[in-house]
């Protein structure tokens, strides 16, 4: 049954990128501004908070962070939680809030994701990333994101004739669509040939693949029926939710072509809001990696396994494409960690709501979000419908 | 209006101790049998899991731990997000899986908690837990957690008349009730004189006011009404859920003998349980200090502000008294953060439905459980009622 009370009626986003001199409660409480404040909607207003960060802990010595988050943005002595489950973090945090409205615990609560990266060097950001796979039987050896992902490339180029060129042209619609976004990490669209640059990370992949080290913050209201129309007449309505596991290590999956946690929480999701694969008009996926994108599309359903580097060569989920991805720019925007579920979410609310500006999508009903975590070892999956649609 | 659909059907937890060759998703995977295959509950009954965990990145350097312990769990692909509040961590797991049972998205879920500590040095871990702290204004300059418990212990002096020896039984009460606690990581009494031994950690508090650094992991399978009677007839039911947080800093607060998102916790879990302080049959208590004890259980309302060191004198707090108070042993039963919040659930579960042996409290309908975070910042307190009550 699709869920029937969570609205989202706010979403904002800081600029991501190396903020230098900004700090993670700065960042936040911009974010918080922008989705309160700015959009009409009295602090006051928002009685509690759910946070996703994946590891400042490592990367500012900062755990604990919810309750300093809420305190220096003005939202005080609220109850904050803040959820971590790696790059999915941000999500998790969506789905617990949903949880909380749709419970009748709460009418209208804050959504955020932040995270501070830039502030170790990139090796500190690597060995932070990194605990985010099982520290006892890969990490440790060796094992990092890039590598992870690189194996990942490999098998679907054995198994479905992906090539580099494929995944450079993710990266090549990514830059194209982040040009026109004035939030992004980079705005200069690139061309194939230096998409093609074999600045190697992890074999294939290269330095245009990998998403970068980024700083930012994300947050939305989320509110109920009753007070949904206090805010606006048009508020993006989350009508499914699906969250699944999967094995942390490489080494126990059958399949590295696909992620089994991503093809169960959007069954899950779709199953929830009673729709499919083919009634939504366009995904935000996860791509911390080029070929993570492919193989999102793949495990989300809107193409067949081993079909989505077509997809992306024929145009399909260009911004005019028939199935946008990632319309606002994807990885070209930044991926600061636990903040990126939460941007996901934003880029969805501001396509539905016909708010995108020149990264308008024209189908604009109905989206599909997709935020995966570490090896894929986590996903959540949500579908959310415009609220007049 | 009291919570209607959530009761918890069973409950368990390790010894906590220095659990020297034991790992984190072994500590993880032993709570989890005991509360679910020892309780006669198939793990295949677990659809979705909470998980209570501080800061196992600095640790053991692993991020991302919801996931990969469910899998070593066996409990594979269901849901899984890791919730962290400092010390409250454990609490926060089990709203959220409240929550999640209350939205009706959910029928049966796992709520756990678990941390390992005593893989790095003493100094090592107290780093690790000063990131409960304000790392920007507090932490980075020197002060660590006995000393914030410290200087609430001066102020409590200060302005009670509070004394060392107060305190001092406080830890002699929790040595006492840990004693017949065969999971207790000490247990073996302690005389007064022992207690008041000048091994000052911070002064005023000394070792024995301090909680040990422990491994260890609690966890509970929480259900709704319908399914209950499948797995006991005497369930407990959650009846009463309330969180708040406060500013993390000391310099920003105005009273350091009280923490105002315990008083603001206790106020929203009262009022949705439509319950008193007086209702409450005993309490199990955050004490990871001997001073937080005093001090929560004027919080919560027990006793007046600065009455609760003459409760303790008179003995209205021990095992026998009129208002026991962590009855199974409070920090002598060790404190693996993360572990701490679920740990105290399974201590109020079980003295409810009346298994806890020689610990057992004679009154014990209703309870209330108080699990705060760090510095004060965080607090989530729960208010219990064995069904039949």
């Amino acid at each position: 049954m699709p869920l029937k009370n969570t609205n989202i009626v706010s979403a904002a986003q800081t600029k991501f990128g190396a903020l230098e001199g900004v700090t993670l409660r700065e960042m936040f409480s911009e974010a918080v501004d922008k989705a309160t404040i700015d959009a009409g909607i009295p602090k006051k207003d928002i009685q509690a908070a759910f946070i996703g960060s994946f590891i400042p802990e490592m990367l500012i010595h900062q755990g604990h962070t919810a309750p300093l988050l809420v305190d220096f943005a003005g939202l005080k002595g609220i109850p904050a939680t803040r959820h971590e489950a790696a790059c999915a973090s941000g999500a998790t945090a969506l789905r617990a809030a949903v949880m909380a409205i749709e419970s009748g615990m709460y009418d209208t609560v804050l959504v955020a994701g932040v995270e501070k990266m830039t502030s170790v060097s990139t090796s500190g950001a690597t060995e932070a990333l990194a605990a985010a796979a099982d520290d006892q039987f890969e990490s440790s050896i060796g094992l990092t994101f890039p590598g992870v992902f690189g194996i990942a490339a490999v098998a679907h180029m054995q198994k479905y004739g992906t090539t580099e060129e494929d995944m450079a042209l993710v990266a090549v619609k990514a830059h194209k669509n982040a040009s026109t976004n004035p939030l992004a990490q980079f705005q200069k669209e690139i061309t194939l040939e230096k998409a093609l640059t074999p600045r190697y990370i992890a074999w294939p992949l290269k330095l245009f693949d990998c998403s970068p080290i980024s700083d930012g913050a994300a947050a939305l209201v989320l509110t109920s029926n009753d007070k949904a129309k206090k805010y606006t007449d048009l508020p993006v309505k989350i009508i499914g939710s699906g969250q699944a596991s999967a094995s942390m290590n490489l080494c126990n999956r059958s399949d590295l072509t696909s992620f089994s946690a991503s093809v169960e929480a959007s069954r899950a999701a779709y199953n929830m809001a009673g729709l499919e694969a083919k009634d939504m008009d366009f995904g935000v996926v996860h791509d911390c990696f080029t070929i993570a994108e492919i193989i999102a599309t793949e495990d989300i359903g809107f193409f067949k396994p081993g079909e989505g580097a077509k997809a992306v060569r024929d145009g399909v989920t260009a911004l005019d494409g028939d199935r946008p991805i990632n319309p606002m720019g994807g990885l070209a925007v930044g991926h600061p960690v636990g903040a990126t579920g939460t941007k996901q979410a934003v880029v969805a609310y501001r396509e539905l709501i016909g708010d995108a500006g020149p990264n308008q999508v024209a189908k604009h009903d109905t989206a599909i979000v997709h935020n995966f975590g570490g090896t894929g070892a986590s996903c959540v999956v949500t579908i959310m419908r415009r609220g007049d649609a």
